[in-house]
């Protein structure tokens, strides 16, 4: 498959398309499209690619700095970079610093309430099955992967959420939760952490209104998701 | 409220009517009532109750010989017993040897699958939030029990899955699964296992033909349930 990067073509998803770039690297596109409820509601809106592309690579380039292994090598152009590919592990690993979204709904609880410590949830990333939450136990059972590895994995989450937590308080915002991916690499099986960290899969709350400045704003109507997307990219200063 | 009993009616569930028989005690009633999928499928089969109540009785009977606290005090007639009152701690614990059931259609995992150890899985026990699964952190944070009482509910919950699966090899069954909950004794606040243990609440399976002895009999329409209970009872020679 050829396209504008005359690469081959290896997925396209939800909102990137990833390509070959060569045996150990992918080139990451973000798309414009907007999807939400698995899929039920979807957008296009101009410029959302290249903005979630700007602050994905802000984020990677802080935690690299920071000693967290990312997949982030170096932007491509606009709304691309170039990545460390790897092979996937098929979890989405949720960490919650307050109450929002699908955890309220599912246990009947007030959206804000503070948790004492960091929550940090998986589910199986399977589109099919609506990405059902699972337990670390059956993570193990089902050999989704090892247990050293997952250790790993919610060690390095608790510490992309102690920095993120700290460097978006220092420009007044809250970071409610956040969803993160990770694979290991395929030059050298390292476990690196992968895909986006962007408004799309993060909520960032407005320290003192408490507005939403992610796709909450699109999924509860709440007003223009560029609006509220370049507002992070401003109080981050890209 | 008066009945049969001439007790006061604190509570009718689906499958139980809870009877405040002193202050410190209950009188549990099993009715014949049969219900599936949170309700939606119900049936009232004749002898139900009764079977239900002496294979409970036998085991809460083997599981405080071996030690295990119970609310079980002593049978009072042929479909009631006498519990020890408890403070519900309002949580399912589900114990898992084999995949089914809800956990095969969450995963799209074979029904059978043998797991490498006991999975215990927890649901917020919420009729109106369909008991959805909870992690122990979330339980933590949602302050529905301490860590110590959650780990020794996880500890007496191994210990049971292992007395009971012991047991019930003996005679030709698999335990594939079970639910259990606990409360807290209103007489002197000890933890204990409560409810009921029955093929409303467990997965028995033939050791050799993997046949159902169990509520699945009637969730998936296979036969007859006053057949498929009698069957545990004749194994266990009750
Ligand atoms: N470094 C990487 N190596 C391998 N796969 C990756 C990497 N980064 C992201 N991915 C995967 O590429 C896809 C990105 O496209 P996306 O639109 O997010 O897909 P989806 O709709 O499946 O979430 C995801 O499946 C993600 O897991
Ligand atoms: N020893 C006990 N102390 C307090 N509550 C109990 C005890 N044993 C069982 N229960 C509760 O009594 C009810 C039994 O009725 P049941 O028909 O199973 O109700 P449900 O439909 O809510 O599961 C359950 O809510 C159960 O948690
Ligand atoms: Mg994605
Ligand atoms: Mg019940």
């Amino acid at each position: 498959m050829v396209n504008n990067y005359e690469l081959e073509l290896l997925y396209e998803g939800k909102a990137k398309k990833v390509y070959k770039y060569n045996n150990y690297k992918l080139l990451i596109e973000f798309k414009d499209d907007v999807t939400a409820f698995n899929g039920l509601k979807k957008n296009n809106i101009i410029n959302k690619g290249k903005i979630n592309k700007q602050i994905s690579s802000h984020f990677f380039e802080l935690l690299n700095k920071k000693g967290i292994n990312t997949h982030f090598v170096r932007d491509y152009d606009d709304k691309s970079f170039i990545a460390k590919w790897t092979n996937l592990i098929p979890l989405e690993v949720i960490v919650r610093n307050y109450a929002a979204g699908s955890f309220c709904k599912r246990y009947g609880v007030k959206k804000g309430y503070k948790f004492e410590f960091p929550l940090v949830e998986f589910s199986l990333k399977n589109d099919e099955l609506g990405d059902p939450m699972i337990t670390s136990e059956a993570i193990l059972l089902l050999k989704l992967t090892s247990e050293e590895i997952l250790n790993e994995i919610i060690s390095i989450s608790k510490k992309v959420n102690e920095i993120l937590s700290r460097y978006l308080a220092e420009v007044g915002i809250i970071l409610v939760d956040f969803k993160l991916e990770f694979g290991l690499s395929k030059e050298d099986n390292q476990l690196l952490l992968i895909d986006e960290i962007s408004p799309d899969t993060c909520r960032f709350w407005d320290a003192h209104t408490m507005e939403s400045f992610d796709k909450d704003v699109y999924r509860e109507d709440k007003g223009d998701l560029i609006t509220a997307y370049t507002e992070i990219l401003g109080r981050l200063k890209i």
